[in-house]
């Protein structure tokens, strides 16, 4: 039913669906941890509230995270399964435009997971002939703070990064990454996550919108400008009342 | 991970992990829909937001169904595979004290699963030793208004019975039961639902914390009588404002 479904972009659940495809795939591949699934459900629920749509203050995130990211010395997108089986095209493209690495880096570490990540979005990065530097096959480092093989980076990666995209975060890893001094930006549906909370930056938004937001931004308005006045506590509230708006319309 | 918290009944995220631990388990027995996984993440993500305790609206819901359950001339209990896992021996708990059978009607129909899921509940009877008819092998009836394998009902059990308790419903069934003239009682963290709006009788709150608290009314108090005063909209929009109270406040 989701594959007929997943064909026809008119059906009003399309974008929906075509995500819960996706996962079925890379869960199929191994690229998922046992918690995947039940983590993108919480996901569709906040995005249920939200409206499954872009507001304007999420816009405003996806601007600023942007330009944080243009601005960069040594900008990085981390990757983990959720997030590669995903939006996998649409973070390999704005590496491409940022002409930065991506890293893969999971929370619950295994080979058999990190390599099924690398093969999915190295044939991928083949298929859209994107020059893209893909890391977290050998890393040589670990995030100070955090115990474990969660705490795997590469040094010329997340160790070294200024600025960090990395959407559906640990709230633990989103901590450690901010206490070593960088721009965190998260894309995270709930605005009252740790993770949330705890970033830079956070677009409340569901992750492919965002991505494809960014690209389409970046493309036809080049390198913005970070505004000096954005406020993320404000920027967090005004996510909680689109929510709560639509929650008592509904 | 999931096991060593589920072992530790002072953990906060205890009852939560324990849930997830019955749903692996129950995944690996082949009792799930594809969509299962993703469908208690989205609840998880509502409990979150009512936090995850029994408020004093969905506590009056319970007591209502449970007076309809018992003063129904024909109860019956339906049981999908989400509910098999997640609460099978609260639900023969309860089957046995109403003394009404229980029928396995799951939404994705398919033999295989129909087994696992039948399998399952009559292994807990027989470890639990409770005298209770599980129907649902031999339907020989059809849901008037659903099409294919999911209107596939048993008429001594759905088909002719007169109160029916529907946890975690699809809203297409729940309707389709509502117009058949019976009382329809769901259980369904999201207020907001179809299944929730169109139910004779709508518990907001956690399946197995909903069992729990019938079958301690039930020992304690006996037969209830039903509320007159009964107010299912005004229910539902107390369980609503529980949520968006939790929410300002996270």
């Amino acid at each position: 039913m989701v594959d007929e479904i997943a064909a026809d972009p008119s059906h009003p659940r399309y974008a929906s669906l075509l995500m819960r495809h996706r996962l079925e795939i890379a869960a199929k591949k191994g690229m998922l941890a046992d918690s995947a699934l039940i983590a993108h459900g919480r996901g569709e629920a906040f995005d249920y509230l939200l409206g499954e749509r872009t507001t304007s203050s999420a816009m405003a995130a996806t601007r600023q995270a942007l330009a944080c990211l243009q601005r960069g010395k040594k900008p990085l997108l981390s990757i983990n399964g959720n997030v590669a089986a995903l939006a996998c095209d649409e973070m390999l493209k704005l590496a491409e435009i940022l002409q930065c690495p991506i890293e893969v880096n999971i929370f619950y570490r295994t080979e058999r997971r990190m390599e099924a990540i690398l093969a999915h979005i190295n044939e991928r990065k083949r298929v859209l002939g994107l020059d893209v530097t893909v890391l977290g096959e050998h890393p040589d480092a670990r995030i100070p703070g955090l115990k474990g093989p969660r705490a795997s980076c590469e040094k010329r990666g997340i160790l070294d990064c200024d600025v960090i995209l990395v959407p559906l975060e640990d709230g633990d890893r989103c901590e450690a990454l901010v206490a070593m001094g960088k721009t965190v930006i998260v894309i995270d549906l709930n605005p009252l996550s740790r993770s949330s909370k705890k970033a830079s930056i956070t677009v409340v938004d569901e992750l492919s919108r965002v991505l494809t937001n960014m690209i389409a931004i970046a493309e036809e308005e080049g390198v913005l400008a970070p505004s000096p006045t954005y406020d993320h506590d404000k920027i967090l509230a005004q996510a909680l009342a689109s929510m709560m708006g639509n929650f008592t319309e509904g």
